[in-house]
């Protein structure tokens, strides 16, 4: 099975919308950084909405801070390119 | 079965290592911009690098542009902390 289906079928709308899902895992062997994920979140966030207009209330976030390993599952409903600049 | 469960069980290393993984899945209702993915690659490593060493020897990367989803798969081997700044 490929990742890809296990993660769509999971939270598939049943209308098709326009939408980002993002997973980060860190598996640490011990000395890493506990809190590189979090660190992550608000730039890969920032990242994004570079590219597209991201609704804050359109975003889910949840991470589970495990050892050794951590992650964040970001989902991401794109309403359109951000403001196009004046032409 | 957890997201993730799924994720480290397809790629788990026999000797823990410090890893990072990403896995980003844009689904598109049609207008969407096919190219997002693409665009997105080279800031999220620029992103990570920022905080974690990034040896390009040690990243996989795999895209799979598909319709209406296509996926970035981005594994990381970390080897510790950005050169630290001068104490």
């Amino acid at each position: 099975m490929k990742i890809l289906d296990f993660l769509m079928r999971r939270s598939s709308a049943p209308v098709a919308r326009d939408r980002l899902q993002i997973l980060l895992a860190h598996e640490r062997s011990g000395t890493g950084n506990a809190e590189l994920i979090n660190q992550l979140r608000e730039e890969v966030l920032a990242v994004i909405a570079k590219h597209v207009s991201v609704d804050p209330e359109k975003v889910q976030i949840k991470m589970d801070r495990g050892s050794p390993i951590s992650t964040l599952e970001l989902e991401i409903e794109i309403s359109g390119l951000p403001s196009a600049k004046a032409a």
